[in-house]
């Protein structure tokens, strides 16, 4: 990683040039910074979950304008195509997460240089710049009262675990939700729960140190495998007379998307 | 397998003795009948799939009077137990399936002898008898004008293909849906997919025999694997423009598996 001079180009048909006051990193920028088992695209600007100002639109686009306050979104939605117009998928043909994808949809150029040398595009946000440009339909008009500090993470991080549960998982009223890892997603999977009227929502995590902050979002019981002799999962069933009724896994790890399978009654 | 003469005693407590007048041969039956993978418990009595007369019923047994015709259903449901309380799930606490058990639940014993030797029950049902023993839970009450030759084999095959389409699957009208495998559970499949209003039902399987069949059960477009030099899954992606919006695994095979999934569109 370098910190280095870029300059950016102004925004063409469609899109949309972003002052980005905030940006967060998420493990998926690192992973692709290692650019183990990908194709290594560099030079490259990175980063996906940010918060800014549109600085300026290109040419058909009417529904924003200078000074709105957006958030940069990288499973973009034309609005258009099948999966835009389904009521189940959102896998939009135009703008779906595409890692290969180093330009823009417009002329498949970079809109990045440093001395006329292109700087690749990263799931059409690029957020670690000042300034990005980004297709229109990948720009998510928030609120401008919204602190741009904190909502930076809805691009990514918090809507994955509060999507995941609230689309997915759909808890009904006083069930009860197991939540695996309470990093970043799993508190946000377990805000979705107690949004969804969980009346348990109980949360796994190896570090105790997070139990204080998940109650917060609505953690009602806290497990750590390491204070059990068994396998997690037989400790939560226990807990819950059978199993719980839905769970949601925010850890990544084999062993815990297994826990989580089973600790769910039939 | 051999033909036996058994004595059949009279229901207990909450059970039922039917006279079976049709059973069919599953799969299932060939399965235990071979013992591989599972505990050998014989000798005993195979069949669960079947259409019968309520001979007689024991002390408690208030819905069910001699003359009813019945299907013995292998999953039962107490009607009290969390999960048959549930509108989620009916893995009865009872009653749900355990291959092992080979009694009755009121006594554990059986209710087959022969010369006083007891001879093991399956599944709760052992339909390949003259007459059977069953618990209350295990019976459904038919249309006694529907016929029984034919309606036997809603107890496992019909039910299996057209429940995971109706309850699973869930196709919304005017989708389309994939059937992998045209024998009975795929039919059934088919027929789920037709009453649940999908618009195109694309059945594969490598007997093109079965294609005829397929038709009468909505089926509206037929594909052999053999006749591509392809895998299937790319044959249907091509032919809908995308994938399938629904696909039904009815063969046991993991290759089709694989199809089914790829099959789907995002």
């Amino acid at each position: 990683l370098s910190i280095e001079e870029v300059e950016v180009a102004p925004p063409q048909k469609d899109e949309v040039r972003i002052k980005i006051l905030f940006t967060s990193l998420c493990h998926i920028d690192v992973y692709f910074w290692d650019a183990k088992g990908q194709n290594p695209l560099f030079p490259r600007i990175l980063g996906h979950e940010a918060g800014g100002i549109v600085e300026s639109v290109g040419e058909g686009v009417t529904d924003l304008k200078p000074g709105d306050h957006v958030l940069p979104i990288f499973t973009g939605e034309c609005k258009e195509c099948p999966h835009c117009l389904s009521e189940e998928s959102n896998m939009c043909d135009l703008l779906r997460i595409n890692t290969d994808r180093v330009g823009m949809i417009n002329d498949g150029k970079s809109r990045f240089s440093i001395n006329g040398k292109p700087i690749y595009h990263f799931l059409g946000t690029s957020t670690f710049s000042e300034y990005t440009v980004v297709h229109v339909g990948q720009v998510a008009k928030i609120n401008p009262h919204a602190p741009l500090d904190k909502v930076c993470v809805l691009s990514c991080g918090m809507s994955t675990g509060f999507g995941a549960t609230v689309n997915v998982a759909k808890p009904k009223k006083g069930q009860s939700v197991a939540i695996f890892g309470l990093g970043a997603v799993g508190l946000a999977a377990a805000e979705g729960a107690r949004v969804s009227g969980a009346s348990r929502i109980i949360g796994i995590d190896l570090n105790p140190s997070r139990f204080e902050q998940a109650n917060k979002f609505g953690v009602t019981d806290f497990v750590n495998p390491k204070d059990y002799n068994k396998p997690v999962q037989e400790v939560i069933v226990e807990m819950t007379g059978g199993g719980v009724d839905r769970s949601v896994e925010c850890t990544g790890s084999i062993q815990a998307m297994i826990s989580a399978f089973e600790c769910v009654h039939d």
